[in-house]
């Protein structure tokens, strides 16, 4: 057993040994909403947005982009479970805009170990074990943040799937500071 | 502004002023390790796996399944952000199993409101706004949880962009008991 999993295991018996009435809860979400936000770490999006477990969908990939299975989960949400309004927070200094589906493509033709990244951005030792073809993949990067919420706002906006009268907003979390800050012109 | 709304953001400022340390948080995750897990409202990892901001990355969809767009997300959190040990984790009383494919085509071909179900199944008032057609859209339910965890753990096992180094476990988490159960021959 790795320490990692010991150390998930403890935590869950603690949680689960103060569960209560959170084995009540029904499925369909108590407040009716969705955030659709980025994987990375420093995120909690219970926490940024004040979440307790029943209130609300959290989608989570890399970047928070509005990928086809984003939208699928979506689709899910509010055709089956009945939420009411979305949102799409993406963050600053988001290892999205660090690279590129070249840059993708060449490191992990190069090796499947870790890569490393300085000044002169992403490099490889080209020693770990074998490689991969990454370039049939689109790995969704982000170059300028304000834009990729617009644009994926505006992607789930336009699926015929998605009723035309549920609220989709727009925002940036900001890693610094906590904060959630609204893109203009991004919540439609 | 919606009461949702006014909501998440009271709840985020007062997350932002207390926020501390964790401006200061690097992008790769402390703990190296990944969690892909349903965006169903009642499970929080953050609090049933133990984890602080800047420990692990969250990968969340409809039933927790290794969707491309998963495996997009744990690719780039192994090569470019050093995660070294991957959990998939699918739950009790998933509502990705009150569905299938022509179930979800039929529901969107009828109205894009929310249907409803009960002991005959779903069913859809018919008087929504507009239509879709969803049949072209693999909405990836599950018939069986065990089953779910063990294809989906085997299917990121297989993708050549993965390292055959990288443990991945496969869990049930049990709405119910809030415990983390292990699915037998999931864990490779």
């Amino acid at each position: 057993m790795s320490q990692i999993l010991e150390e998930v295991l403890a935590a869950n018996a603690s949680y689960a040994a103060d569960f209560g009435d959170k084995s009540k809860l029904p499925m369909p979400p108590a407040r009716r909403f969705a955030i659709l936000t980025c994987m990375d770490a420093r995120l909690d999006p219970a926490k940024y947005a004040g979440l307790i477990e029943g209130d609300a969908h959290v989608i989570r990939n890399a970047g928070g982009r509005a990928s086809d299975d984003a939208i699928r989960s979506l689709v899910i949400s509010y055709k089956l479970l009945g939420t009411r309004e979305w949102f799409v927070i993406h963050h600053t200094n988001c290892g999205m805009e660090t690279f590129d589906n070249d840059v993708m493509g060449e490191l992990l033709g190069s090796s499947l170990e870790t890569a490393t990244i300085n000044a002169d951005g992403w490099s490889d030792t080209g020693k770990g074990p074998g490689t991969a073809d990454g370039r049939f993949v689109q790995w969704l990067t982000i170059q300028d943040q304000e834009m990729s919420v617009l644009d994926d706002v505006s992607r789930i906006r336009r699926s015929p799937m998605v009723p035309p009268n549920i609220p989709i907003r727009g925002f940036i979390y900001d890693c610094s500071s906590g904060k959630l800050i609204e893109v203009p012109g991004a919540s439609v």
